[in-house]
């Protein structure tokens, strides 16, 4: 588009005018120029486009990117995910996130490849965002260690989770071992959900023969030794491999130390929070033995106040570098509190998992940027840049450079409410309902179309795209 | 520039095409479009600029900010510094810096105000490049604290240093206190040298003692443990003010050491490395008794492998906010190593400081980013855009983003020996001679213009301007 | 004494029957014969002694070793120790202690040498039980260094005291170092009182200029950070010197890290507790502007509840070496609470120290011992046998074996209240009062003579002798 | 004895005359009246004995506990353990130990019961020296662990190990808290062999499928950080269930650390460690493919110079507990380096284990106490003190105490090299052939029996006792 070039009625199909851009390093104000789904140009006086929308000085951040959320994965009954691709990406558009990346879990028995087939059926003419998929791998046969992983990697699935705890997922060390060596083979990321089966399994039938099987006890099953323990054992099977890995929703102090300390030993241990761990207390979960804490249920559990300034702590100065939801769909009434007919649930069998897909960026926007816990740029950093390069998204997402995609958000600085009613999941609740907020995504573009205006959802069933993933970007090789 | 308007000659000054720019935060290719000095624009296809650079495709990157180097500041005679702010900032611009933060230092008795007022008097019409002022507060008298420090904040210097070693320089804890409580008070940022005096005079002494005075006996006087009594003091002394501080040029592990326990305390310290903590170790001050040593004695000195591995790993983990030359400009024949009559120098009275203003960038880009050691985007973030975040200079220095200046590095990718024939500082040599690189800036912009074209200066002395600093713009609020 | 001798009337002049004997290794029942005021044999149904003492069976412990405490040392009036040797050791005896190491304090500007002749002068006559001298060295010249200190050593006086606060007191890092050499050249015991005292007078100024002065706020003015700090300074010195020191009255978990943290770099630092820090709180010092909390006021000041445990646990498993008093006998009518004219003392002026020099042993027995928080040979471990090792008097004092001196406490275990009036020191007031406690010395030997027997002192003035000290015997030698 | 009694012809049955008798605290000159083969009397000038030794001031120590030795352990043929009880505790006595507890070890699908019975009959009328027996527990079915161990406890056997590797003693983490938490409601003590089985297996096929079997690569095997994960692993079990463990045979810095970490946060967890850690690195398994390696396979792998640096400074600042052999008697010719038929045995199936029942006193006397290392207290307390305390044996054993029995050793200390051919265990080699030693025990005497006198053993085959273990004497109660 030069100025010699016969003058186009709009050189841009969108301009953002007036915007305070932030990216992972700089703000500054600018006009963004979109066409064809990506952003084209930045500077002042833009040409016009062919729609034009005034930012006003208003903040513009890249679309988040939900690294860590569960869709419409296949549980056995009775227990379903409430939402699938279709509520659960209408609601990431209207809270912010333009890209998620939920999970293909392998069943043990089954193949890989089926699994990632399987997820594809259900994402395709559903999704209103674009997604990836990460592997859930539960069964490593060498079938899915040396031919489906190999190549699946290859094909764009670049990253998966390993769970030290959950019967059906949970691999074994030597298993582990095995995983994290096609990692590092391949370039892929490998997640850990870190805590220790045993443990829990230990304590919860104690508590269960006590009777104690009301929702708070859900957290006396889980205290942070057991995440502790199975951290330090995670770091060192990562070490003895020498590859990377990142370990996923941290929840406090002890977790914390050991990730500190595996750094100062020049290993490269990645680390993911969420914003149960600085927003939700174990108080949460019920002081007494009420059925209502189901709701707050989730995997490491929720820990307390000074654990809560930890993670701040940890979001400020590097040691997070990815902050994701981890939503886990489930509604009180029929899956969580609830059984069908009515019954309580005992605390092992709620499924563990808080729903937040929506409310992920402006939690951490109102109460870390806007109270001066975390800087704007590390803001972007922590829900959109770094997410996109741990997963090899970047720089088509989680950036506004030249050539990203137009995915952004528009921040409406104003004071709001949490309310489950005006969420757009297909959940029955929200762990929270009531909290007041200063601020709220006020546009979310997604390849530079408008799909929530700050008032309603206008995104199109099946507009969203699969992205195939790369090689993660932001790790140093390995000094061995 | 709207395609409405009258359509200009050539919209922009200057236009860098087919850029691979690097930000802190992102990878991308675009055109710069440069008009008034500043980045007005960039984009795909940009209209014409009055002059056209071919990027081809190479990396750009924000000119470097070098926030701790030492031209021309008084000495006690016969010492002298090699470089003025003509020779400093020439040499900077050839080696891809295009601001630096040198220090106005107070001598004791001085007043503050006068030293700052004297400094201008060195700079103005001799930089080629921008430049800042540090202040060096060596005589905190209630004047200096309550009046002079608080205006000069004001004004635009809103960085100092506290020396906890040199006898001209340094400050007892108590004014330290009274040093950081000013900056706590008027947001300024304070930058300390860590190192025990005590220790280091009552070693020095015993080595004098038993004819122990070449200049490798430099590092026998200050072990580490005298840099990490001084860590541990510094962070302690900031602890207490609730006020953040920079470490400036940490050496290695036990330095490192305190620092990572400070964050993990939730404490706001900073630290900063340099290049000779990286590419030197303590046998460059000599194996035997030779004075050519001289030549790389600096304070704290080089160390070893293994401490440059754990450096290494502080700039990739974020342990390192800030990586300066600490250049201090000595030549070797007469100063350092000779006096002027011939006479050797014993270590006590050589003066401590590196000439590295020039080969800070390429060094790291060359033996970090194309070694797989650091991202290319951490590049950028520890050479350009934290240090000018740490001191207030941002996004005006450090970014290439809309209305940033135009202060730009264009980068060679190819193999290149240090001389110092070849470098334009006034040192009669580097530490680093004979090394080989496999990069160097290829194109340094300043403002738009060319000061540096790969081949020759292209700089005009005084075009360099005063830039008054603002607020840190990297640290959260205390959670005090 | 065989057999075949011509049978002596009574072989012992003592014996002690159906003791429990605990030694800092053993516990077991035995008979113990003395003879000469030491102990010459110990087994069962030992020949008849000129008296004879019925343990029945309860635990006889070496009488202890009070390694810190403070008696009759010369101060600026009009403040004055209550307690001089007379007074003092009566006290000491009447708590099962029967060794005191008090410190014969160099005033700046005296000779050791005179400060020590001086001290002996007080102590001639009038002490109860054996002691010997600590030195404080405030004023270390190159006479006190070369000459008076080598010289001291040797004569007995084989241990120092360094203090890093208190105006009168302190030296600064390059005196402490020449001190440490002369400790390292001659094997003499460095002790240390680690806080910074530029710390400490910048926040009293501070504290003062708001008007805060009652006691409450000496705690204000001596943050553990300010122990911390001086602890990892005190460390790092000996460090550099080679030679191992002893931190004094370490006061909570800050400190405790910093000594956990040498220990594991291989450096041989010892450290010392006091029963204020098990006991006491800050609240000890008052929770209103309430002059009362003048009685508690010591340095470092006692933390909290969380801290005591940590100390608990560092008796436990060997972070402690030594259990003191730190005996300084201030009264509060009159020094501490109001000046003879009756006005309140603001906390800068009240004399630091409290009194516990005959409380000591009985609190450690009775919450430690009895409440299971220590064994009974961990007790006499610290209490007596370390003490003794660490100063150079085990095994004549600190031990029940075959030719220590018979120095023994015989337990009653029962309950009783700590109440000032039962107290047999000079002080108004112990921090104790009230306090309810499981068991006091039934009966105290001296060098086989009974000077307490539960019921009253039956001391003579002047019987306590001097004792000169050897060579430290708990410390390995260094590694370097 | 008294004298006036009818003169016994001698009231002792033996007399050692001036012995400088060490105890764990004290060191002090006496003769020792023994009678019942029990210490009778300690004092000067005691009356005669039948039968009288001159000790003529050498050191007496009590005779070793050797808390962790392996004899007679049933094994998958053809491995078989060279000592059975005869020959290994005619050894043990050799080298001055007079208690000896091997481990009376569970098959799976074994009872308990039935082991412990089986090691009885393997044990009874063939060991010369006092006995007790750990468990070895491989099966924790219900029937273990709510019948047989709790009765097995009542009865005398209050220690029992858990393998967390080898295939056939390894319990997992739930099974290993089922233990645990039998150790805790019943006060019995809980050893753990740290390392983690499935990273061994996973890097022993990676080994084995390169072709790389010689011994060597059993260290390769066999990281430190295995078994740092594992005591990691461990600690937190403990910590869960809220007992005491002891971890054995610790090898180095990264073990020690976690150890030294879990004591800093009030954690009740021992460590013993053994002489190959101090004497043999992993260059002992071979620096090519030679088999000879063999001999010195243990686990874990001896490490390096460095790390056996921290195992002293571990002993000797309370970090380690007790000092064991870990004795386990396997031949080079027909087991560890060549099978029956002579061919070479891969490292897999090289049994676990060194010599050194005979050896481990005089290693640490010469070059632990005599080198400086270590006081001549500190080795009574690792050797033998402490030892008996932790399995409940003090102070019948482990102690010079009126009572305890009279198991005593009297040193020589001379050089002397250590020779396989002069040693009594049926190994057909030591690690430490040719070790140039300063100490050996000049007589050992069991119960009064001389059953070593410096030239010859003078035991007799079942004159050995089983002795039953009471309450663990060394550790505080739990704070929780």
């Amino acid at each position: 588009m030069s100025s010699e070039s016969p003058a186009p009625a709009a050189p841009f199909d969108l301009v953002v005018r007036r915007a305070r851009i932030a990216t992972a390093s700089d703000v500054f104000m600018a006009d963004i120029g979109i066409r064809g789904g990506r952003i084209a140009q930045l500077g002042h006086e833009l040409p016009s486009g062919a729609r034009e929308i005034d930012a006003a000085g208003r903040v513009v951040t890249p679309g988040g990117v939900d690294a860590h959320c569960h869709l419409d994965q296949p549980m056995a009954p009775p227990l379903r995910m409430a939402d699938d691709f279709d509520t659960g990406t209408r609601a990431a558009a209207c809270g912010g996130t333009t890209t998620v990346i939920p999970f293909a879990a392998q069943e043990k028995g089954q193949s890989l490849r089926e699994a990632v087939f399987d997820y594809h059926r259900r994402a395709e003419g559903r999704a209103h965002i674009d997604y990836a998929f990460h592997l859930i791998v539960s069964d490593p046969t060498p079938q899915v260690l040396n031919e489906e992983l190999p190549a699946l990697i290859a094909e764009g699935y670049t990253s998966f989770k390993i769970y030290m705890t959950y019967d059906d997922m949970k691999l074994d060390d030597g298993q582990i071992l095995d995983v994290l060596e096609i990692a590092r083979r391949h370039g892929a990321m490998a997640m850990v959900h870190a805590e220790n089966a045993d443990c829990i399994e230990w304590l919860t039938k104690r508590l269960e023969a006590a009777g104690r099987t009301a929702p708070r006890f859900h957290a006396h099953a889980r205290p942070m030794l057991v995440e502790r323990e199975a951290t330090h054992r995670a770091i060192s099977l990562s070490q003895l491999v020498d590859v990377p890995i990142l370990i996923v929703h941290v929840s406090g102090r002890e977790a914390v130390e050991q990730i500190r300390w595996a750094r100062g030993q020049g290993l490269r241990v990645l680390a993911e929070t969420c914003p149960q761990y600085l927003f939700l207390t174990a108080e949460d979960l019920g002081v007494d033995d009420s059925y209502q804490g189901a709701r707050c249920i989730c995997s490491p559990p929720p820990r307390d106040k000074a654990n809560q300034e930890v993670i701040w702590d940890g979001l400020n100065d590097g040691l997070f570098t990815v902050f994701s939801s981890d939503h886990a769909p489930f509604s009180y009434d029929g899956t969580e509190g609830k059984k069908p007919g009515g019954e309580e649930v005992p605390f092992r069998h709620i499924p563990n998992g808080l729903a937040g897909i929506e409310t992920r960026m402006a939690l951490l926007y109102s109460e870390g940027v806007l109270e001066g816990r975390i800087t704007l740029e590390k803001f972007v950093e922590l829900t959109a840049t770094n997410p996109a390069k741990v997963y090899g998204l970047h720089p088509r997402k989680g950036a506004i450079a030249i050539g990203s995609d137009a995915d952004l958000v528009i921040w409406d600085e104003r004071e709001c409410t949490v309310r489950n009613e005006r969420l757009h999941h297909a959940v029955d609740h929200t762990p929270y309902e009531g909290m007041r907020l200063k601020a709220w995504p006020g546009l979310t573009l997604s390849r530079g179309e408008v799909v929530w205006d700050g008032q309603a959802f206008l995104g199109r069933t099946g507009r969203g795209r699969f992205l195939e993933c790369g090689t993660p970007s932001l790790l140093p090789r390995s000094r061995a």
